[in-house]
């Protein structure tokens, strides 16, 4: 296993692997198999797949002591896990590699952490050094907060949350179960709303909150803001990626996914297996239907129904801005055909009058 | 009040809150209001408001005990606190109900904070858990950092700041009065300026420094960088959202707004009372004038003069934008009608030549 | 020198300052300077300098003690510190006036900071108040890690490293040597990486590392994820700006710049010497050449060779984007003429069938 990687000190033999993703072991089953990586970045003692057949021409080259494979791939000599689909067995067996929160966080709370006496916590916290957790705090059993964590008054945690080093939760935010929350994230700043008065930009308070759903994953230094009055609120199950604003008052139903650097407005509500992709902007107010894939740096400025895929400046359906994209791709031929039939209609003129002049 | 709200625990009568707006009560002036919430949200003991015909709708149905409303807007049988202008009269109503920051945070400092020996506190400071106070930095009276936040050497901050967890001043940042910046923002950061030789980026040196006017509010996740030499400078009473980039050695005016996610280059200088939307870029050393608008996902390459709006990329005034745009969705009708006429001077053409064979 | 600044706290007089950029001081070689700045900028005791025609009218105006300028330039009766290339003087004399992270970070380990028993510490580094260094950890020589610095476990960081308050470098993320790391930055978290089962995206573990090279700058609150398997790599000398985000498994080659809020995809790789500038985003699985150059706001989908700039929406070579550009402006023109040519050819078109209906 290479240094700096996250894999757990376990091994397995072939069979052993085969076995747990329902595959044949080929080759030599007592193969001992520590770890699982990329063709191309494999070691000695590690397996790696080809599910593509882009990457067969790597299998000669790997270093890789065992491959998953689909049937009738050859081998390169190598031992192989014999099955339908590979990426799947790569995935179960990334599973099998991958050390559980739980055994790399033991319970315990660290000395240098700081918990208010009227914090509730949860059997078997893990609490690491610098962590501060608020007056009125409800952490679930099992929560693993990391260090330099600040949890502020009146937040809930239900059980299982996994939330890495510097990650802020301001007051009275709320966590369902299994909530990830990667270093860096904001919940619950002040949502950003002023009203002019003529001299100043008087400060709309914002004492509302935010509710995040069962088992959702938040990368790293997004900020989801508190709503002005009422609940932010993520649904159950969505995947939010690293530097995603989310707006005040902003609702998203559940399984949906919002890539990098992507942000939603304030008042936007998503419905439920939402994709808006990295660098896209969604305007305040509006609505986006369920299943609604948003391009990469597409701006919505209006509601989208259902099951649409939009993408461009302004968005519009995809496949309309696509065919827009085509049309205007084929600008600079307009210019010549327009040129050309001045052209030709000029030299008609001329004829026209010429004979007009020869008929006199 | 829902669990996980900011919420202050006051309670008022409608009539009471009738003369605070400068209202009338009607139908149950001792009705007692414990909070403030949209329409659809509210519950039970809470006033909403209803300041646009699109929500009337919800009338009937609000679990509100109260309803702040225009004159002639029927009420569904609530007691109403009647106004001309609701809005107005539900953002002073928030007010009420939003618990201070000093309500919020007593003065203090919490036996786990650090403070360098060479700092200078104020009166009635509240320093929290996890606190770093750095040599020669001076706080003004009653100014609020709350957990983790890092005040490096020689930052100074006027009276009443409010400084949420994870905040990092770099050295020297000169913070006015009544600033508040939001968690996991970052003053002061190096700007980013280098100079290649032939073999690498050299770094110049960033040793100037970055300053905050007062009433100043910064969200989560900014990132303001230092000057080269000089200054990076926000003007007094601008409002910056989450995850804004503010380049080294630029210049905002006052009253500014810039909202998240833009981004602004090194030494661009902004007038006062500019907006910067969503996801904008504006490029390095040109001029933004006074009361300019740069729509959102513009990308501005040029200064712009006092009070044009400009959008799109690369942005122009946004009355040509959106003729520009309207041009270009006529482009696929355009490739039919040059076809069309394609067509038809081809037709033209050898009725012409037909004739011109008959008349030989 | 101005309060908010870092300048250190040497001065040298105009003669000395001449020898070290190898240039010749006129008028008082005796002036004591104790500090450098722009020309608008620059206060008494300082030096400035012209670079550029632009500025020249600034001169009379400024308060600077000395100037730096190149042959034949006029000097506003200040003494002058005469030079072929100014501005190159100016980066040297900015170094001088430079405090190094050495002279201000000494060795020593705060008493607040946590160090685990099974950490490496190299000789004299300097660990500041909330420090967390976990277990397995590296730290070379002469290492700064600034107050609130989370180092987990696993870590391995070169010689002379300097970390910023408030970065989290997740299990195992390998730094080289004089890696500058600015603060709020999240090097390690997991990639984004998930397979639909029909009910839910399950996680695909991200059990790969981070390994960042030689002499990186990385700017604040930036966001580097792990690899799924193998490395997320940021070659020696690489300059990567605010706000980033670098997805897992992305390869940058050295010396390659990333502007603020741009974003690179998973598995792309960028060559050596690469431009991305900001806001620009990156699609993913694709190759980015040696000395690419992608524009501001760019959005790139395909791969691109080496050498080639692009920009715009879909990215394209950048002059084709410009032809592309001008062409689309020429569209309002095109409708005029389109319609000027139907309205002709339609007299043509009444002409001739007169002329018909004439001959008959």
């Amino acid at each position: 296993m290479e240094r700096g990687q996250l894999h757990s000190s376990r091994s397995f033999t072939l069979e052993e692997l085969a076995s747990e993703v329902g595959g044949v072991a080929e080759g030599n089953p007592a193969q001992s198999i520590s770890g699982v990586a990329g063709i191309r970045e494999a070691r000695q003692g590690e397996i790696s797949f080809v599910a593509n057949q882009r990457y067969t021409r790597f299998i000669d080259d790997t270093q890789a002591s065992a491959l998953i494979l689909a049937p009738g791939m050859g081998n390169g000599h190598l031992p192989v896990l014999r099955t339908e689909d590979p990426y799947l067995a790569y995935l179960k067996i990334l599973r099998l590699f991958s050390p559980l929160p739980a055994e790399r966080f033991l319970p315990g709370v660290h000395p240098k952490a700081v918990v208010d006496p009227d914090a509730l916590l949860g059997k078997d916290v893990h609490l690491g050094a610098g962590v501060y957790v608020g007056a009125g705090v409800e952490l679930g059993d099992r929560c693993v907060l990391l260090p330099g964590v600040v949890i502020m008054d009146g937040c809930s945690l239900g059980e299982e949350c996994l939330i890495f080093p510097g990650v802020v939760l301001r007051e009275g935010v709320q966590l369902g179960r299994r909530v990830v929350i990667h270093s860096g994230t904001v919940l619950g700043a002040d949502g950003f709303g002023y009203a002019w008065d003529g001299k100043r930009h008087q400060k709309i308070p914002q004492i509302g909150g935010v509710e995040i759903g069962d088992e959702v994953e938040i990368g790293a230094n997004v900020t989801i803001d508190r709503a002005t009055t009422g609940m932010t609120r993520i649904g159950e199950g969505c995947r939010i990626d690293n530097l995603v604003q989310i707006a005040h008052n902003v609702q998203i139903g559940p399984n949906s996914i919002i890539v990098a650097q992507a942000g939603i407005s304030g008042s936007t509500e998503l419905g439920s297996g939402v994709t808006v992709a990295g660098q896209a902007g969604v305007a305040g107010h509006i609505n986006i239907g369920d299943g609604v894939v948003v391009a990469a740096q597409a701006g919505v400025t209006k509601s989208v129904e259902d099951g649409v895929c939009v993408s461009g400046y302004p968005a519009r359906p995809h496949d309309e801005a696509m065919r827009h994209l085509a049309a205007l791709n084929k600008v600079p031929e307009l210019i010549r055909r327009i040129a050309k039939l001045e052209r030709e209609l000029a030299r008609l003129r001329e004829d026209s009058s010429e004979e007009t002049v020869g008929q006199d």
